[in-house]
């Protein structure tokens, strides 16, 4: 890198440092004096809005509908399911005053909006003729936690947050898996994230469901990260907030209910699988800019030129492409570029256009390739679709090679002691063990994968007959 | 209509009425425990989008790009710029609690960014080589008004804030009218609502701005909707959150600012320049639903396959479509979709069938025409352009024809008894006359025009010397 460039932490020395690093230098967040909370850069809202369009997309073809609710949460109505307000209570910002005058009763703002669409769903759904009802909202959400991390855990985050309601648990159990399922062919196919996709243990579960399922995801330092979960809800909502409706034989029914979420968050996965110490590295499927040209020399007007058509070519394909022509030094422009993860890298001098080549440099793996000017388009198009590809392998293959399997105890504690990872261990279903597990190990269940879950082995934590393999390690 | 039906009030009778009957009966909002704020139903939202789509893109052209600020505002932040404050601070909502814990520093839900991103400008601008940064933010705002009405007036609402700093006084000002042309072409061209664009005065400027701009509408009333604004603020801010930048010749200069904010407010501009007693009425530019196909009869085989033909025909050419074959009887579905004021309805029944012919009806002017099905594709591209250009044409006559001129206060009390709109009158640029207007007659000063505002009459309140033609008129 270039000495003008600002240098990062190295990733294998000091791994929190080296992700607020890449955060900060990559352009993607700045910090304001609103404690806890971030400002979202125009790249990393960039990738957001890529995030947005892909998922948006996904969510209307399963006929979902975008909705927009208040952003404020009367006390009352927070307090009206038990379990989901002993979850969100101790961590909501409470507003007290409007202008000048205290408010008569408080309000929350929001941390998940549950309560409100139950209350919307209870006035809307009448009958069996009403259902389903498949709504969607993305806005922002406040949690007031105590240690903040960009994208990671932070006071406001901006998310997705589906609410569905049906007329029978089978309808709302096939929404809740069909929405882990776009989450986790979203992770894999755009981000190249690889997932688990599983169910939550009792412990884990979501604050007043029945049911929570996740998508899991391992960073590069082997912690987990839970990147979307999709829960059902089974008809505990609507028994609280009395959502009914009418059935074909004019009978009173409680609806049945999912919702499901993904937020910023993954953005902080997607650098925390893919990065590395030349900074942020980007899957061609969501980058706001997946090829940057950079013209080298003096300046010529031939290079330039070149550099430009080759830009309008790529554009007509209808991809993102920019021409970094500013005054600085090659090596300053490769290293900026390589900071901020654009997928392949156009470098054009004299002496290639002379040759009529340019050199092809792709960001995950660091290498080059000089290709000839009349195949540019093509040569670019087959590199994106190699790097997307190999970025999944490569983080699938780290992934499953810090996927360590334990029978004991005493297995268990050497894994982690010599490894990172997850362990996938043998469990017998009771909250005891967990609790000891995680007192002992410092690891939480992740979840009872939805693949070859079952097990005849004993439970690695009491001995006594296991009921399913699940994925434990330390968490995000 | 059908007597299944819900009815709506008509908007001759109560104009207040009316506006609330269609926002709640087209589906567009519904209210919920949450005093003052509205929830965003599906097809309001579905308009809200395409109003982003539309106002996006012509942001990104002109060099814009978005961000995310924090949702909250430290007090002491609100605090810096004197007459900022004073205007919002009597309507802000204050946090005070995070979980069980009291904040040391209140913190109030934005009621506009400008605090933010001043901050975050003078953090990030050192040269003039990062000037101009033209940002936008799209989110939710709070201030807390004590009375609201649907899309007009509420305690949340959505909007865009664009902030932008730039190096010289003229840069900013050019993008304060630029930005203010973006606002009144869009309103024309898509919500086919004819502007006025001029200047606030003084009275009615910004907190904080030097001068604001803003694009005016009549609604079918006569009572003016400010339905966009855009603000140069000179280097007010700057001074106050030391937003400075080092010249070519390495000196120390303040930024030049703008903002510029389009709300939800516009989706009411929308129902009150265009809606009729039937429900809304959109503008096809708009319209999430451009064309509703109905098949008529007991749902004969042929009838429906032609009318899905039809769809997929439209459909292919970009054309938002929906076969609407709802068990109901016509007469209902009519109803409705005209309620939803959806552009165009195509009726097909079995003897339409046999005739090769369908109809055409149009929203805006409830006429019908029967045309052959083979030219189907044809004339509803036709008609939709034509609905788009009547309703601008249609707009603009009312509007023009409820302008009054007037050079007295004699004339003014007369045009204000006998007529309602807006009444053109001189003014000598006084604070004084402006109150002693509003006083007397209850109304305020709109704007003074970008075009033919110089006048040589006399002031209509002192008699003294003119110097502005003043729109004047009641608000919402």
């Amino acid at each position: 890198m270039s000495g003008e460039m600002k240098e990062i932490t190295s990733r294998d020395v000091d791994f929190a440092k080296w992700y607020t690093d890449v955060c900060v230098k990559a352009d993607l967040i700045d910090y304001s004096s609103v404690k806890g909370c971030m400002i979202i850069r125009p790249y990393g809202y960039a990738i957001w809005e890529n995030i947005q369009k892909e998922l948006d997309k996904r969510f209307k073809e399963t006929g979902h509908e975008n909705v927009y609710m208040p952003l404020f949460i009367p006390e009352s109505l927070l307090n009206k399911e038990k379990d989901h307000v002993e979850g969100f209570a101790p961590e909501v910002a409470w507003v007290t005053h409007g202008g000048s005058e205290e408010l008569t009763e408080r309000l929350c703002v929001r941390p998940t909006s549950e309560t409100l669409f139950c209350e919307h769903y209870a006035n809307i759904v009448k009958s069996y003729r009403d259902l389903p009802k498949l709504y969607n909202q993305w806005c922002s959400v406040v949690r007031w936690e105590k240690t903040t991390r960009p994208f990671l855990r932070s006071r406001e985050f901006l998310w997705q947050e589906g609410h569905t309601v049906h007329a029978t648990k089978e309808e709302a159990m096939e929404e809740t898996l069909k929405m882990l399922n776009v989450y986790g062919d979203f992770l894999e196919d755009i981000l190249a994230i690889p997932v688990i996709r599983g169910k939550k243990t009792e412990k884990e579960k979501f604050a007043g469901a029945v049911d929570t399922y996740t998508v899991e995801t391992m960073m590069y330092n082997g912690v987990a990260l839970q990147s979307g979960t999709s829960h059902y809800f089974g008809d505990g909502f609507a028994r609280a907030f009395n959502m009914t409706y009418l059935d074909r034989d004019n009978k009173l029914q409680y609806v049945h209910q999912t919702s499901w979420g993904m937020t910023t968050r993954v953005i902080g996965a997607m650098i925390m699988t893919h990065g590395d110490d030349h900074g942020l590295v980007l899957p061609p499927n969501i980058a706001p800019i997946k090829v940057v040209i950079v013209p080298i020399g003096k300046n010529e007007d031939a290079v330039l030129e070149k550099s430009y058509e080759i830009a309008r070519t790529l554009k007509e394909k209808g991809i993102d492409v920019k021409v970094d022509d500013r005054e600085k030094s090659p090596g300053f422009r490769f290293a900026e570029n390589e900071m901020k993860g654009i997928p392949v890298r156009i470098e054009i001098g004299p002496r290639d256009l002379e040759k009529n080549v340019c050199v092809l440099h792709r960001r995950d793996t660091l290498e080059k390739k000089e290709v000839s000017l009349e195949n540019v388009l093509e040569e670019v198009i087959q590199l994106l679709l190699e790097i997307q590809e190999n970025m999944y392998l490569r983080a699938k293959s780290r992934r499953d090679s810090m996927i360590h399997r334990a029978k004991t105890k005493e297995e268990m504690a050497s894994v982690i002691e010599e490894e990172s990872g997850f362990v996938l261990a043998p469990w017998c279903g009771d909250k005891k063990c967990e609790e000891e597990i995680k007192e002992e190990f410092g690891i939480t269940s992740r979840c009872i994968p939805l693949e070859d879950a079952l097990t005849t082995d004993d439970c690695i934590c009491c001995g006594r007959k296991g009921k399913f393999m699940v994925y434990w390690g330390k968490q995000y």
